[in-house]
């Protein structure tokens, strides 16, 4: 294979990496997981990507002459005309570290990064729900809430690289602290963490007696709040469809102000379809302006947890210097 | 003069036509003012806007051959691309008027339209407090909030030219009414019909004796709110910086979605410094994230009302067909 032939993406997180080899169309053709050792340090947080990307290509049937470069997907805030990660809170010793230098020296071949939620909306974009939308808004649901946005077709990553963090939209101001500081953010009301907070003050005050037969005495996590409400748990129920009702209120925000051409949903929270997701998408349908519906499409992504080492991948051929 | 010497841009108003001629860098060299006459339809508010635009013409000592083209700023959706004003609540008969080809037509050169948010935000982006931000949000505070997006030194409109409507920003479930038919918008919070509102009831309950003093049995005014809050009447300051916290929680959470270099504020309300407009700009600070404060200035319009018609007259080189 010549080197346009394939693409290798990395998506670095706190815990895993995941690496893939993909054609430019976004096929996965081989990958790797494994686990980031991110005690360890820059040091070997760069070894074992490296080491990932090899398997990953020994996987594809592959090797590292066929490839033109890595993209990386990195948590937390970071530099990518600079190719720095600036501060990533899951990676210790991660301060202003030159990950893409690091790699590209660890692999031999040029690489790039982008933040994961901007290159998870870029995968999507280019791969997966948003095909063919140039102005998209893609946001996750799950123990955060993030996004990206992609306008023309490009990353707008805005003036500190933070653009598309849509989880801190301020929807209820007596409400629930947020980890930002502020109260009432829709992380704060509607992500994964928020409403398993809530069942279990339900559960803690005896209101939650379905739950309560799930967990016994342990801390619900939101998967069984989910299933505590599919089995009838009335109090798991209303927590639920209250973090969808919230979700709603800031997507009716956001559509206006945005008025993209598509809005994609990602994330594990997507999975609470009937109770969270779809709710959410209704109050957005009702609220928002008429014709910003009508030119609006909506989905849930498509790509999964490839979303963000696809959309990395993909940056390559327009970061990579000339 | 060369016809690149001078731009021409009109801001088509529901009640007030307001036609400029300004050099390429935004100086207004002549200007005219006239009703729009809007009640009798697109035929006569076309005739107004050539006779308002050649009025202009001979107050800057210039000429129809001086000019390329026209750039409008008109009210309400409109879609630029193909010079329709699609709806304009204030313009009767507005409904899908092809109004660039008219004022072509009427004039002999031709013209462009731009949404008035869109229009406003782009001449502040070129000429006036956004000047060099080439990320850039522009909101407008007065009878609506509305606002407008440039992102790489181009207007970005949106899927329906709607984008930027960030008055609909949902802020309190529960709140009061909004045109828009949701509850708790923004503009619903602190717009100046928004605030006077609530002071109207304060004043009917017999809780500001001040604003009393001021307006007798009248309706009051946005103007005389703050008027009778200025001389201490405490149920107007309290209306008025309620309506800036609510126009600060929003901006946090608009400042972490765009993450811009500039936020300028524009219209009437920016009056307002001490009890709305420094409050929550305060609040702003407080609340986004520290890096995209860091990196974002803060600034109030500086064009006025010229806003809209020079930032339509700027639009023309680049969407004139070449």
């Amino acid at each position: 294979m010549t080197s346009r032939d394939v693409i290798a993406g990395v998506d670095l997180g706190g815990t895993k990496i995941y690496s893939l080899i993909a054609t430019v169309d976004g096929d996965v053709l081989g990958s790797d997981r494994c686990m980031t050792e991110a005690a360890g340090g820059p040091a070997v947080v760069v070894q074992r990507i490296a080491e990932s990307v090899r398997r990953a290509l020994d996987a594809a049937g592959s090797s590292i002459d066929a490839i033109s470069g890595v993209g990386i997907s990195s948590p937390g805030p970071c530099d990518p005309s600079r190719g720095l990660v600036t501060d990533a809170p899951n990676l210790p010793g991660f301060h202003n570290i030159p990950l893409t230098k690091l790699v590209s020296e660890a692999l031999d071949v040029p690489a790039v990064l982008e933040n994961d939620a901007n290159a998870a909306a870029y995968g999507e974009y280019r791969f997966g729900a948003g095909k063919g939308f140039d102005d998209l808004l893609f946001i996750t649901l799950g123990t955060g809430i993030g996004g990206g946005i992609i306008i023309d077709g490009r990353v707008y990553a805005g003036a500190s690289g933070a653009a598309g963090e849509v989880g801190h939209l301020i929807l209820k101001e007596d409400g629930p602290p947020c980890n930002c500081g502020s109260r009432g953010c829709l992380e704060a009301l509607s992500s994964g963490p928020a409403m398993a907070r809530e069942a279990s003050e339900a559960l803690a005050s005896g209101r939650a007696p379905g739950l309560a037969r799930i967990v016994g005495e342990d801390v619900p996590t939101m998967e069984q709040v989910y299933e505590a409400a599919r089995q009838g748990d009335a109090a798991c129920r209303e927590v639920i469809q209250r973090g969808g009702r919230y979700l709603g209120l800031a997507l009716v925000g956001l559509l206006d102000v945005f008025n993209p051409r598509a809005l994609i949903l990602g994330g594990g929270l997507t999975n609470l379809r009937d109770l969270y997701i779809d709710p959410a998408i209704e109050i957005a349908r009702r609220g928002a302006f008429p014709q910003v519906i009508a030119d609006v499409t909506i989905r849930t992504a498509e790509l999964g947890d490839a979303a963000g080492a696809l959309g990395a991948a993909a940056l390559l051929p327009e970061r990579l210097p000339r």
